[in-house]
């Protein structure tokens, strides 16, 4: 359906895994259009330069071309929410307009995010124990022990596209959400995501959370972590700002403020392990301060099976696959794809890259 | 705070178990003018005349008064979401008030299928178990198998205050409701819920599904089970109309009628086991024809060790616990709460239990 482009693109896709079947017709769908190259590369390797000079169109995730070879690129769209590993490229300082997949992880990560919630809420691993077991486990064993989240504050440090869906499923189940952000945000419109939102999901004008807190020095974040949170959720870039921003100190400052009536907090980590100050992390988790915490990320990746991040109480981790599924490429080529239209009808991007502004 | 009641209300709560120091407490505030008994006494047994002849208000699960011991009776509330246990009762013939705990158990039930179905789709038990291991899971076992809730649909079977809740939380993850009633819900009033909702939970005033269908017949059902549907949630009351309402038929129907490009659907009963055929269900997980089930209820409970249900392919039992909690006696007394001042006000009753319908 739509107009047939008046030139014939050249995609070309460069991974540096194989991509399924599945999304391999998924691209050919999407881009029905086009000439389409499908090519595995070694991580971070440049792109062969006879390939690169016809593109019209990269998609890549660590993978990209010379200057010289870029001669016919309109785009090149990453399949990561961020430029970061390749921010010095000198393909970056081209006109080349690039573009992002910033946004699709709102989804998948929040999910997980609920997922681990619940899991800790609900005592699930007991009930999948006794199954195993093939017990049928009495009520008492769970009558008084486990609760649910209606009436539980959520605090998102970081209220970006994955927080956003975060705080969407939080209002569902009938929790408040605290968002907090570097720049402070007191307009509707300062408020809002500016950048790609996957249909149905997210909080595209900021109207989810019940109260905005902002900074980047200690007291705004110490202030944030003794609102009384049930669920702290660690969703901030590392930065040099960002690396240990919460340790002993401040794990101490979050569980003196939660409810009485409510458990412990609970400490979520879906940005990097080096924003956390793992060895308070687990001390803790020993001492009760924290009732648990869900990790999808470590320090170090990944994480050496002797680490005692592993049996620290109540941890659930996983290795750093909270944002994956077979939606991925689908929902990254999409954006790509939208942003080829765009730039045939000379509109603005979808998540663009702005070279001056750094992100 | 609140006006000092003119008389002492002396309040009974009669249950099968010891209530947890918590629970107690939370009924001393929440009860603070009033005299409290609060009495264990076996399951279905009788109040004690002298007990009985007291109370002004009886909170109960499964023990009632003698019609004459109920001489002071302004106020029946059951535990319970329904009074099907007692209803031939002579108590219930008299004019007493009764009211319910219908609408509490949304948010715990709502909370228990998603935790389900995201086990499901992130394959937290492979996590899990990696996790035991102490071993850092590849990519590769993720990327292309597990898969997010967006854009899938789920139908709702039994629209009351427990799939209100799973709409509400199936909506904020990106998916589609579809809701089956067994009465047609054609106006904007016949599809509200007038019955009790926790705060900031379900779906008031039914503006939720995107369809709604409804009828007894087989022919419906079966329309319904074809809506191309990735999940089904059972929550029917058990009658005859509903015994065996689900079998391999129904579920080869569902499962041919599934989207091309998604898992087979998954099954989520939280209403009773025999509203199932359930060996007509382990085949049907068996084959593939459904990718899982979560299942809070089985014919029998308990389920013997020996059966072969709990070892079926991609099924996670529990143990009738989906609606239970800290927060269950504390909602519920909530509710007795507020019609002991409603009564006091002389207003209409929230879930008041009308002898005439029957509900």
């Amino acid at each position: 359906m739509g107009d047939a482009p008046l030139v014939k693109e050249h995609l070309l896709i460069a991974f540096q895994r194989d991509l399924s079947p599945a999304v391999v017709e998924d691209i050919h769908t999407k881009f029905s259009d086009a000439e389409i190259t499908i090519i595995r590369l070694e991580r971070g390797s440049p792109v062969p330069s006879e390939l690169a000079r016809k593109a019209t169109i990269l998609v890549t995730f660590t993978n990209l071309p010379t200057v010289e070879d870029a001669v016919n690129l309109k785009l090149i769209h990453t399949l990561s929410a961020g430029v970061d590993h390749f921010v010095t490229h000198p393909v970056l300082s081209s006109h080349i307009p690039i573009s992002t997949s910033s946004g699709i992880h709102g989804p998948p990560i929040a999910e997980w995010t609920v997922m681990n919630w619940l899991i800790a809420s609900k005592e699930f691993v007991r009930t999948y124990e006794n199954q195993k077991l093939q017990h049928w486990a009495p009520l008492d064993a769970y009558m008084d022990k486990i609760h649910d989240q209606v009436g539980k504050k959520v605090g998102i440090l970081g209220y970006g596209s994955i927080g956003r869906q975060i705080a969407r499923v939080s209002a569902a189940l009938g929790m408040t959400v605290h968002a907090y952000t570097a720049s402070p945000r007191p307009t509707p419109e300062s408020r809002r995501d500016t950048r790609y939102i996957v249909p149905g999901t997210g909080d595209a004008d900021g109207s989810i959370p019940v109260s905005w807190h902002h900074g980047t020095d200690k007291e705004s974040i110490h202030a944030f972590l003794s609102l009384g949170l049930d669920h702290l959720v660690v969703c901030v870039p590392l930065t040099t700002q960002t690396h240990h921003l919460l340790g002993a100190e401040e794990f101490a400052l979050l569980s003196a403020h939660a409810p009485v009536v409510s458990p412990k907090p609970y400490l979520t980590n879906i940005a990097r392990g080096r924003v956390l100050d793992q060895d308070a992390l687990i001390a803790s988790l020993q001492s009760g301060e924290l009732s648990g915490a869900a990790l999808d990320v470590t320090n170090p990746e990944p994480l050496p099976a002797e680490h005692p991040l592993w049996k620290a109480p109540n941890v659930r981790i996983s290795s750093h696959v909270s944002s994956l599924g077979k939606e991925y490429f689908p929902r990254s080529l999409g954006i790509a794809k939208l942003n080829m239209e765009r730039l045939g009808r000379g509109e603005p991007l979808v998540n663009e890259y702005k070279r001056t502004k750094g992100y």
